[in-house]
């Protein structure tokens, strides 16, 4: 990726202005999207589930195909925080799927080509998702169905296709067992046909799209998390002195608390004396969860449940299956704190060690939890900084954003985790412990384009930030 | 590590002066060391291994203890290269230990504390190695001897110590189950005495010892391959075009053939298709391998075997104890091709899958293999470009670096690979393997400074890359 990538990245990350959809336009077309959607998702007996069935030697959850996903146990040692040995169930899906998002120049701006999609576990029914959202059971058609749209693109070099970012993210290391997808954004040079359930948006469009609640989908959100605008130079207009704030942030490299090589160093020492070691175990000897006809729950009804659902969903056509789906316990909250140091903006990161992560621990944001897990004294642990997100005017801090976004609806049953930036001043505590740290946008950034630094928690709401 | 590290570690690397000991000076001092030293190591059977024993339930050779490593076997699927499943024995020592350089600035130059140290293993009984080598077991005192020197500097945050460089990074992939351990160096900046087996050189004093077979360890070598110079602004006063071209590769940040963010997609790409299962299993299940009194070998002697050994080592004082090693069924070769692209020396950088790899692939020397491996027609597979490394002048090539260089001595038993460096004309066969990329050293650098991306093969040969 250039200079000249950059460049365009930022300037359509600057540009709401959209002749083919405006944001009062966009909301006609994804509402008659919605009224002329079947979704219909009821929770039924895990005996009702066809293709699924409970493994007889280990009670995994598994499809009859061996595809697809799986539910799992593991057993879980580690020196970490607080709780230190414990048993949970884990999706394992071990194959890398495609998020990837087709772009095309403009008139000089770059548009990029969005999905109205119906998924069982989604809020709202229908959310915008990638151009491409596809499992390698989707494209090495385990389905038996059509290939995903645009699926061509992705697979195989083309002239008319050049790749703007390409990586290998991680999903939520809690509920997946070290799962990855590639996450890719490509440019399209040739006329392309814009297929019944696709738009063009900018992306500052999107970005504007993600102060509204559950709109656009996690699939979005990390595919355009990836996106960096190096340390482009431009002439900064915004009169907002927040926005502008972030922007700064997102493109200086010279007034960071501290180098990339000090982060690095933080990681290693805590990659170093951290002792993570997961191992498989039969579904069935899982510690502390029930399971009954309905759903595999913690014995106390912490965390989340394993559920299963009938999904009649579609437009023209309605399909109908059945599923097994994760349903959280509570909502939960993911925010990062951010303050200016330097005159320029940090990003308050913490590391954060689950069970699932592919390299022990993650950076992940200032706070990340479900509710239920911040009732003072009712849990194992203390949530650090979770006063300043729950009362910030009592913390002389002010919520720069907070919405409601979702997680993935073919995997999580109507979840969805408050979003939020919240500024603190510049007398804010100084002293961290010591797992966590000052970072810029630029710096965090820099971070993403290598493999699993960033978890999908804090790329959620990096791919919110926005600078119009 | 901000831009004054950076010029001061080039600085160290251009200085071959050094008035407390010069080359000639340091091989008298080492020969003293070598003469001085006790080094009897003897092969034995493993039924007179002490605190050591072949576990009944699953044959895995353990340390009653607990601690230290075993030997375990390893069960891989894979849809890499044309052996898709095998099994076979695999160091696991899951711990990460330390390897750490200090450093010091005496009359502005920097200096490296370099120990002479025997272990059972070594070519020559004693080889150079960095300040500090110790297992998580030697710190936390499982030995229960007395701590290794300079080991305070490491533990705890001090005032007179600056972190210079600190990085995980992997060992033998093919040897060790997923093992990683902590590069770290760092300069001091108070008084410190330099205790018997000890001395002071310049980093480019160390890559001068690197053009000799067997001096400087591979604990040494992995280290300050993570040395990066940046893209410091020098005067390049050197007269050898080779030499002078390497410089220029690693500070040089424009004219490389491929972007950063290329090569992270052809990464992705590679590591979305590649499949790779590693389950661990008894030792006694592997196949195609034996067990006898003296060994566990390969049915048909390839690969390594595992044995046991007496070790007696000391100077004034000797130690004895016994213990597994390993050795290696023949010597091997790694070699990079470089060539001037854009005026650029890059190096041709080969995608290697190895069982015990931390995350699937990691960016190895263009070749990388034992002798028994490119026996034509005699193995499961070819070696890519080994023609080009075995006979140079038959391709227009030139040798620019050839010398042995041993594993770590205190697993691996006198293994030495032949490191080569081959510079290849301009008209050099452009169409690639997927599987392989060229790269700038500037950019080979980028990437060590992150995780898991260089294997230790490739930054054993870049600790050699030298400047004078």
């Amino acid at each position: 990726m250039n200079q000249d990538v950059k460049y365009i990245f930022l300037q359509s990350a600057l540009t709401l202005e959209n002749p083919y959809m405006d944001i009062p336009q966009f909301f006609n077309w994804l509402n008659k999207k919605k009224a002329a959607t079947h979704h219909q998702i009821t929770q039924i007996p895990f005996k009702q589930l066809q293709n699924w069935e409970f493994q007889k030697s280990t009670g995994n959850l598994i499809h009859s195909s061996g595809k697809f996903f799986s539910i799992e146990g593991i057993e879980v040692k580690t020196n970490w925080g607080n709780v230190n040995e414990w048993t949970q169930p884990i999706i394992n899906q071990p194959e890398v799927g495609f998020l990837g998002i087709i772009t095309k120049k403009i008139n000089g701006i770059l548009y990029f080509l969005m999905q109205a999609k119906i998924e069982p576990g989604n809020i709202n029914a229908v959310q915008i998702s990638p151009t491409l959202q596809a499992t390698k059971s989707n494209y090495t058609q385990v389905h038996k169905g059509n290939p995903p749209n645009y699926l061509e693109y992705f697979l195989s070099k083309r002239k008319d296709v050049n790749i703007l970012v390409d990586q290998l993210q991680s999903e939520q290391g809690a509920r997946f067992f070290k799962k990855r997808n590639r996450n890719i954004i490509i440019e399209v040079t040739s006329d392309i046909e814009v297929k019944e359930e696709f738009c063009w948006l900018t992306l500052g469009q999107i970005k504007e799209l993600l102060t509204y609640d559950n709109i656009i989908n996690m699939d979005t959100r990390t595919v355009i998390s990836g996106i960096a605008f190096g340390n482009t130079q431009i002439e900064i207009s915004n009169n907002n002195s927040y926005e502008k704030g972030l922007l700064i942030s997102e493109l200086d490299i010279h007034h960071s608390l501290h180098s990339i090589e000090d982060i690095i160093s933080w990681i290693t020492k805590l990659k170093s004396f951290a002792e993570l070691e997961v191992n498989k175990i039969p579904l069935n000897e899982i510690k502390h969860w029930e399971k009954d006809e309905m759903s595999i729950h913690h014995e106390q009804g912490k965390y989340f449940s394993v559920i299963a659902v009938n999904a009649e969903i579609g437009n023209r056509e309605v399909a109908r299956w059945t599923q097994p789906i994760v349903k959280s316990a509570q909502e939960g909250i993911i925010a990062f704190i951010i303050k200016k140091i330097n005159g320029v903006y940090h990003f308050l990161v913490q590391a954060k060690m689950e069970s699932g992560n592919f390299d022990i621990i993650e950076l992940a944001p200032t706070v990340q939890c479900l509710t239920g897990n911040y009732r003072k004294g009712m849990n194992e642990y203390e949530v650090d900084f979770i006063d300043v997100v729950l009362e910030p005017e009592k913390h002389n801090a002010t919520i720069r954003y907070s919405t409601f976004q979702s997680e993935e609806g073919g995997r999580f049953y109507e979840e969805q985790n408050k979003n939020m930036i919240i500024e603190v001043g510049e007398d804010f505590n100084n002293g961290l412990p010591e797992k966590y740290i000052w970072m810029t946008l630029n710096q965090i950034k820099t971070f993403i384009k290598f493999n699993n630094y960033l978890n999908i928690q804090s790329r959620s709401l990096l791919a919110a930030v926005k600078f119009i």
